[in-house]
C-alpha cells in the first residue's frame, strides 16, 4: 500500500514498519514478543538494531552489559551527551511497543536530524537498553541501573534465572561482563530522554495525543503474613476460630476503602493472596497476601504506610491474631525535569499536539536516569490501556505525534 | 506393664492394644495411619480384622464392596440385625482413633457380651464399614451408601481416583464388584450404632465423657466466581478499577459478620480462596472461593442460601462485577435416634459418666443410617479436638467409658 492510498505519511508508515521489523526478533506463539535479557531473541534484536543505526551512519558500540548505543557526534560539545531511548527486552508474551516504541523512535529521530540537518552541536546517543523488566532475572533496571553506577556488576554471580543460571552465565555467553566492551557507567550524559507508550487509559480517556510526565510514583510493597488456627470447618464453633482468611478480608476491605477517599491518585493494590491449607471444609490457617502502594509524594507514601501499620496493629488487638508485615520495597518518587517538561509543551502547542501532563504510575527507565540526570519521559496513547500483552497496540499516526515530539525536542536541545 | 502398675484397667488395655495394632495396617511416615480404599494396607486391615472377629467366635463374611461383618446370631429373632461399627479407611496421614476406635468398639463389646451372656436374642453385627473419607475417590460413605441402596454399584468404572484407577477397577483387584460375595444392600437392619472421637473440642472443654448426638448437621456448599478486569496496579486508578479480590473480601466479610451474629450453632466456612493472576502488581481479575455452611436444621441452610444470594445481588449491583454462585452439595440435617439417645442418657447416668447432647458437624456413617434406621452416634473426647493427623490422641480411660457404654447399649438392644 502506498502513502498516497492509505492517508499514512512516510513516517508514519516508516515507523509502523520497523516497529513491525522489530518485532519478528523474539516473536512468540501467541502473536507477541518474548525478548528475555541475554536469550538469543534478545541478542538478535540488539544485532539487528546495530545494523539499523550503521546504515543511518550513526557510531554504534556496546557497554559490557550489552547497552547497545549509536552516536551522533556533537560538533561543539562532544563530551555532552543527550541519550535518547529505552529498553529492548519485554515480558514474557509481552507486546510490539513497550520499550521498543522508544528506540525505534531514537533511531527515526536521529536519523532524520541527521539527515536534515548534519551533525548536532551536542552529541546525540540513541540507546537500546539492555533490560528493564525483570523478567528473566529477579533484578529489575539493569540496563539503565549500570549506566547510572547504581548496580554493582560482580553482584550477578549472585543473580539466577528460573532455570539457575547466573546473570552472570547469561552474559559471558554472549561476550559481555567480562571487560571486552566499555564500562557501563557514565558521567558525560546531560539530559536523558524517553518515548514510550502510555500503559494506562488516560490519554485515550481524554481523547489527548501526549502525555507529559511530570513524576514517577514512588512504591512501597509489602507482604503481610496473618497466622490463625486451621480446624475443622464443622467442629469449631465461630466464635471460637482463628480465621486467617476472615481477618485477612477485613483488612483488605478497610484498606481499599480507606485508600479509595484518601487522594485520587493514591494506588494500592492487593494482587496476590495465598491461603493455606485452602480446602473448602478447613477454616483457612495461615494467609498471606500483598500490598502495592504507589504515589507520586513521598510524604503520601509514609502516611499510608503508618495507615497501615495502624490498622494491622488495630485488627491484630480485635482479633488475637498474629499478623506480620514486612516491607520489602521503598522507592521514592522520581521528578521529571521541568525545563524537558516546559519545551515539550511548548513544541506540542505549535505542533497542535493535544497533550496532558500526567503521573506515571508503572516503572520507567526514566525513574532511574531521573535520580541523577535531567530526564524527560513522554508518552503516546497505549488502546484500552492494554500493556504486557500481545493486545498491545497504538496506531501509527499516534506513534508519529511522538516522533515528531521528540525530533523537536532533540533539535532544540542539540543543535 | 501390668495393670497393677499403670492402673490400667484390663478392659481399657485392651482397647489401647488393639487401636495400636490396627494402626500397623497402613502405618506411614509421619507416624500416622494411611489407609486409602482398596488399597493393600486396607486390605490387610480388613484382613486382620476378619482374623480378629473370628477368634471371637464371630460368624464372618463380606459383602461385594468390601464391607466385612463378625455376626452374633440372635437366638430369637436372627433376622433383626444390630449393626454396630464404623469406617477403616483414612484420609491421608490420618490418625489412629478416627473410623477405627468405632469398630475395636464393636469387636471388643460382642466379644465381651458374647463370653459373659452367650448368644443374643437379636442378632448383633460388627461391621467394618469399607470407606468413609473420600480420600482416594471423589465419592464418600462408599460403606454406608452401598448398605443403605443409594448407590449405584455400576457408576463405579466412572469414578477414577488421581492415577485414572476406577473405583472399578481397585475393586475387582482385590475380588470385589464382582458378585463373589453378598450384595451389599440390607433390609434387616433394625439400629445402627457407631461410637466415633468427637473431632472437635466440646466435650474436653466442658471436661465430660460422653457426647450423645441429636443431630448431625446438613451441608451446603457453594462456589462463588467473581469477574472483575485484570489491569495494571500503577495506572488503572482505583475508581475505575473491576477488582475482583477487593469485592470478594467485602463479600466475605460481610458474610461471615451476619453468621457470627445469626445463630450460634450455624457454621459458615470460607476455606479455599484462589485468585488470578495472583501477581503484586496486577489488578486481580478473576477470584473463585467456597462456601461451606453448616446448621442441624434445613430452614436455617434455607434462610443463609437466601442471605447468601441476596448479599451477591447486592454486591454485584453496587460492583458492577460479575458473580456468580454455584450450590453443588445440599445435604440435609439427619436426626439420631430419640430412643437410643434416652437409653445412651440413661446408662451413662448410672455409670457416673458426664454426658452432653451435641450436634455432630462433621459427617460421619450414621448421617447416612440415619436417613432409614435408627441410629445412634456417641462420641469420645478428642484432644485438643484434633482430628485427621498422625496428633488425633484420646486417653485409653476416655475409650474405656465409650465401650462401657456401647456394650450396656448393645445388652439392653439385644439381650
Amino acid at each position: 500500500m502506498v502513502a498516497e492510498m492509505t492517508g499514512k505519511s512516510k513516517l508514519c508508515q516508516q515507523i509502523e514498519e520497523e516497529i513491525q521489523w522489530l518485532s519478528q526478533f523474539g516473536a512468540d506463539e501467541r502473536n507477541g514478543v518474548t525478548r528475555l535479557l541475554y536469550t538469543d531473541e534478545w541478542y538478535s534484536a540488539q544485532e539487528a538494531l546495530q545494523n539499523k543505526m550503521k546504515q543511518l551512519q550513526l557510531e554504534t558500540y556496546y557497554d559490557d552489559v550489552g547497552n547497545l548505543f549509536g552516536r551522533l557526534n556533537g560538533t561543539c560539545s562532544a563530551k555532552e551527551v543527550i541519550l535518547v531511548g529505552s529498553h529492548v527486552d519485554t515480558v514474557k508474551y509481552g507486546g510490539k511497543y513497550d520499550g521498543a516504541f522508544g528506540i525505534i523512535a531514537g533511531i527515526i529521530a536521529a536519523g532524520y536530524l541527521k539527515k536534515k540537518y548534519g551533525l548536532p552541536k551536542k552529541t546525540i546517543e540513541v540507546v537500546s537498553l539492555c533490560e528493564e523488566e525483570g523478567s528473566r532475572f529477579p533484578i529489575t533496571y539493569w540496563g539503565s541501573g549500570n549506566i547510572n553506577g547504581i548496580y554493582d556488576i560482580t553482584r550477578s554471580t549472585k543473580i539466577i534465572d528460573q532455570h539457575a543460571i547466573s546473570l552472570q552465565q547469561a552474559m559471558h555467553r554472549l561476550g559481555f561482563g567480562n571487560g571486552t566492551y566499555i564500562k557501563p557507567v557514565r558521567d558525560d550524559i546531560t539530559h536523558f530522554i524517553e518515548l514510550h507508550i502510555e500503559q494506562g487509559k488516560q490519554l485515550e480517556k481524554s481523547g489527548l495525543d501526549i502525555g507529559i510526565v511530570s513524576s514517577i510514583v514512588g512504591q512501597k510493597r509489602f507482604t503481610v503474613s496473618v497466622t490463625g488456627e486451621s480446624n475443622h470447618a464443622g467442629t469449631t464453633p465461630m466464635k471460637h476460630r482463628k480465621d486467617a482468611l476472615f481477618v485477612s478480608c477485613q483488612l483488605i476491605t478497610q484498606l481499599i476503602e480507606l485508600s479509595k477517599r484518601y487522594n485520587e491518585h493514591l494506588y494500592v493494590t492487593i494482587g496476590k493472596l495465598n491461603v493455606t491449607p485452602n480446602i473448602a471444609n478447613v477454616i483457612p490457617g495461615s494467609v498471606q497476601f500483598s500490598i502495592d502502594v504507589r504515589h507520586h509524594e513521598q510524604e503520601i507514601l509514609e502516611e499510608v504506610e503508618t495507615t497501615i501499620n495502624q490498622l494491622v496493629k488495630k485488627i491484630m488487638q480485635k482479633s488475637d491474631m498474629k499478623i506480620e508485615i514486612d516491607r520489602w520495597m521503598s522507592e521514592k518518587p522520581v521528578r521529571m525535569d521541568n525545563y524537558l517538561s516546559e519545551i515539550s509543551k511548548n513544541i506540542s502547542s505549535e505542533k497542535n499536539m493535544m497533550y496532558m501532563e500526567l503521573v506515571s504510575g508503572a516503572g520507567h527507565d526514566s525513574q532511574v536516569f531521573g535520580q541523577f540526570t535531567p530526564t524527560c519521559l513522554l508518552f503516546v496513547p497505549s488502546q484500552g490501556g492494554i500493556s504486557h500483552s500481545p493486545k498491545e497496540y497504538t496506531s501509527g499516526e499516534q506513534l508519529e505525534k511522538g516522533v515528531k515530539l521528540l525530533i523537536d525536542l532533540l533539535y532544540k536541545l542539540a543543535y
